[in-house]
């Protein structure tokens, strides 16, 4: 491996501060690249999914959520984290119908986004899902979300203006507008 | 405020489980939207920044930096954290220096985006900077930072094709392609 491509840091020792279903923090002893000594508090967070579901007439399936963590109710595709062993697609299935009932016959994927990464693990999966059929949503306890229905160019419109803020859902509108998605480009594969 | 507006979650009490100089957990014990009694792990860190500095001849520059949360070279625009006290310009413009030597005489605001909105509280906020200048780079301990030029238009391909993945990297690209950095979109202001 070249200088470029090897790690500069060593990990000397490892311990788990906190461990929680959602997030393990682990503190790490380290030389830095610098070759000074220090620590580096890692969180750990399983992959989660984001799903951007357009309809046939072009409208994007949003959901309304209240975010503990910023104390605001925020705009976003169906988004949520993955369990042990599931694949991200599985997952990005299974948060699109709890969120909003909605299946998909067709999916596509968006590529990823590494959140907060000098932080967190967290990697995030997008995907675009089209061909949707309407079921019953499956909330879990800890979530109240309202789904709305959105012509995607106002979509695109409300992440250049600041109305959908959250990462995932910002990636991956803005990846499917510039894939055409908005425009006539996606005819059905035949 | 309608129930729609209103936080549906109370916190009872709340922790703080680890502090160190980049982020400070605490758990809060909750009553969760549906009743249910439950644990809330907050991840606190100061909000970052992102810039997409652009030259007079629509290159971007980027860093390659070790990540070492993904064991990784990442390819980004030059991002960072916050210190206290510090607006978010001061900081992008900060960061901008620091891992690349640049200043720049034209900044505009590309918004903000939410990483990781159910766990941390990290607060992206992107600016466009133009109009730049040389200097020398000033980098941390804890980083090793390549500046790397790239045609703009490449960078947007580069992140529809998956190398870079960084969260606000990406978000602040794209944002930045669909005002039309990329085209003679920005004239300097007269």
């Amino acid at each position: 491996m070249s200088e470029r491509t090897a790690n500069p840091w060593r990990t000397l020792s490892s311990r788990v501060v906190y461990r929680s279903p959602w997030l393990v923090l682990r503190e790490d002893k380290v030389i830095r690249p610098d070759g000074a000594a220090g620590t580096y508090g890692v969180v750990e967070i399983p992959f989660s999914c984001g799903v951007v579901a357009i309809s046939g007439d072009n409208q994007i399936a949003l959901v309304s959520q209240w975010r503990y963590v910023h104390k605001k109710l925020s705009l976003e595709i169906p988004t949520g984290g993955s369990a042990k062993g599931e694949t991200p697609l599985a997952a990005a299935k299974r948060e699109l119908v709890e969120e909003t009932g909605l299946t998909a016959d067709s999916w596509m994927t968006l590529g990823t986004v590494d959140n907060s990464n000098g932080v967190t693990t967290d990697v995030a999966h997008m995907f675009l899902a089209r061909d949707l059929k309407s079921g019953a949503s499956v909330p879990q306890g800890d979530e109240r979300i309202e789904l709305l229905w959105m012509p995607f160019a106002d979509a695109v419109r409300s992440v250049m203006t600041g109305g959908i803020t959250e990462s995932v859902s910002v990636a991956a509108i803005l990846k499917a507008e510039l894939l055409g998605t908005s425009r006539p480009l996606y005819p059905p594969v035949t």
